[in-house]
């Protein structure tokens, strides 16, 4: 396709969208739960179709030279589609949430006020290389009542295009507009510069991929973005705190996985249980390999700690989203320094405090501008599916509309709702 | 100030206003109402202060030829600010609710998870002409635990400096940072492009004013906006309804002030009452002078109304925000014709049907895609203190984030609490 095609194209999938979207809002909650449990019976049946796709995309993706790891993500395993089939199953036997009227109260003037949930329309959907993102968020945008247009990486393509066959069949089946989730089938990237500029067609862009992909649409947008940009948080430990506690959680917060946004890069530890706390995680650190980059005071107790990789910590350390395993290690005074120094150099994606003390995790609570503050557990629970949400469509560090885990209320909106009988204004 | 030092100061009053919200956002609710209280008394207490900066204004408006309606909106008369005071007073009285936690519920790893209402952070406003929106602004902004930084018209700059100082000793009075409400002193436009492209330091700019303004501060900002631009209302009269109530309503939805964005503009009729509907409404508009902009249909009938003025309804009437004694008014089939016309034409701020018929109500408020549905009620009635929010920052016609009358809540996010005892996720 040109250019003029591409727009022409891409605005074809936007009205499309659109049309789509007044009948999933008003889709009946039965005939979504049945398009989901169509979907996981399709995906199921597709086990051989869709690997035979897949190993197009596999092929090509090796022939390119494209790293191994890389080649992992693309992977459309019969083990990565179950997972995907019991994940539309899940969202399915989940309560609809549409058409929820909330908080209906009687007016001075005898008016009822009150709020109704419901889709915000047509979300677009940016994403890189799995294509397990297809029908995770076919899925979400079917559940919600929105429609969906789907972009995603070119590498994935012929897996992609095999998934959103089988998204528009259990669409279909179940009654439900073929347009409601449609995939771009080019893999030209001008089309994603037309789709995140038709605020008449499109609601609401959610990328998902590197920061680069992220920083670009956000700044190139026209419309609402729901973005992730770093995850660059901290475990604070403060004084008084049970030791072992302490030791046990900021040990999960960085090593349970190295690559999850969600994974501790900052260690902040009070004054008053460095020398006791420091040198017991410290040896485990070492002993997982983890590198320590810590300030002086921090450094001077670690540096008794047998086999410890330690650095001095910089001034760009206290800033990093490593997604690896390093960790920055400060020594501050108490609670106060420990919030002034997330608040300054953190993403206000997910902050903890590990303490005993009632009145500081009050605070910590109050005062930590993160979408996610905790008391006592590990920054690697900030995830949709640990929250109860049942679905993640994504992450926010942004503080408008929806923060932090975004589930399918953050693909809804309240509408007001008034019931009168006959009532005019004065 | 030449643009260098416009860019500077602007700067300076954002990073002010950065480190201001965080005092803010744990400002005691007693210290909030204190501050809320102190400023009605010093707004009574200034009446002839601000009266005398006010007069400076309104001399310059004449002399430049102002017409006289716009300069009666510059006029800060003791009626006005006494409106403004009272305001304060019942923000004041009404529930803090900041802090509050929502939903908190035990997940199955046995973290607790639930949300908790948190300040944005720092808007940004900039209004035209009206001077008592700075007192406005200014005191939801304290009520929310946010941070302010007000740009109001050049030509209410002199009542606008009077207003903000009584703002700045109303918070210090109370203990709160001074820079928690901030005026931009300048009257450079310059200093607007640069208020809403400075995403470190304001969340969220509410442009106030003409579609011009809205438009070009939406297409410009680098932040979320909260923005109104139409309020193209329709009010759909059913088969069967109660022909009385739908002329009371019809009545009061059109004429009981013409300007407001939430005053009809179209009135869509049902076939089967549109004889008998028709000539009542048609002679009680064409008392009031109201023209009436109809369908084939509709003029057919309404030719027998003596002293009608009558006009063909274009295309682009239906479309049209008059905000003016003129009403478009279309024969349809009934409640499916009535909703694609709304959601077509329509902009989406608020829309009501007058009907006795239970399913036609429930289909229209599921189905028109508007911040506000109503059933047998005045579309007049959309505004925030008619739904009980206590006060009123704008109108939003966008879905994303807050929707219709944003109040205090519109001002403030759900950031996640998460409650453990040293949990760990496996």
């Amino acid at each position: 396709m040109n250019a003029l095609n591409i727009a022409e194209y891409t605005q074809t999938l936007g009205l499309q969208a659109k049309a789509a979207s007044f009948l999933m809002a008003r889709a009946p909650a039965a005939a979504k739960a049945a398009a989901l449990r169509a979907l996981a019976r399709l995906l199921r049946e597709g086990v051989e179709e869709l690997a035979a796709a897949n190993a197009q995309d596999l092929e090509r993706a090796r022939a390119a030279g494209l790293a191994e790891p890389m080649v992992d993500r693309l992977k459309l395993t019969p083990r990565v589609i179950e997972t995907c089939a019991q994940g539309c199953e899940q969202l399915a036997a989940m309560p609809d949430i549409i058409g929820e009227i909330q908080g209906m109260q009687q007016q001075p003037s005898g008016i009822r006020v009150g709020r109704m949930r419901v889709p915000i329309g047509v979300f677009g959907m940016i994403y890189e290389s799995r294509p397990n993102v297809t029908i995770e968020a076919a899925s979400l945008s079917i559940k919600s009542g929105n429609a969906a247009i789907l972009r995603g990486g070119s590498e994935a393509i012929d897996s992609n295009r095999a998934l959103a066959r089988l998204v528009t069949q259990a669409l279909q089946e179940a009654g439900l507009p073929a347009h409601a989730v449609q995939l771009v089938e080019t893999t030209d990237r001008a089309a994603v510069g037309q789709l995140i500029a038709m605020p008449q067609y499109v609601d609401v862009i959610i990328p998902r991929g590197g920061k680069g992909l992220i920083e670009r649409i956000s700044a190139e947008a026209k419309v609402p973005v729901i973005k992730h940009l770093d995850g660059n948080c901290h475990t604070y430990v403060d004084d008084p705190v049970d030791i072992d506690m302490a030791v046990k959680v900021a040990d999960n917060a960085k090593t349970n996985k190295y690559s999850p946004c969600n994974a501790s890069e900052g260690l902040l530890v009070a004054r008053g249980v460095a020398g006791e706390f420091l040198p017991r995680i410290g040896s485990i650190y070492a002993a997982k390999g983890v590198q320590m980059r810590g300030c002086p005071e921090a450094l001077a107790i670690l540096r008794g700690v047998p086999g410890a990789e330690l650095a001095e910590a910089t001034e760009q350390d206290w800033g990093e989203e490593y997604l690896a395993p390093i960790i920055s290690i400060k020594v501050v005074a108490g609670v106060d320094e420990a919030i002034a120094h997330i608040n300054r150099y953190g993403s206000h994606h997910t902050d903890a405090i590990l303490t005993r003390d009632h009145l500081h995790a009050q605070q910590f609570l109050r005062d930590v501008d993160s979408a996610s503050c905790m008391v006592n557990a590990s920054t690697r629970f900030a995830d949709g599916f640990e929250y109860g949400l049942g679905a993640e469509i994504g992450i926010s560090t942004d503080k408008f509309h929806a923060r932090g885990p975004v589930g399918i209320e953050g693909l809804t909106s309240l509408k007001w709702v008034v019931l009168g009988e006959g009532d005019v204004r004065a």
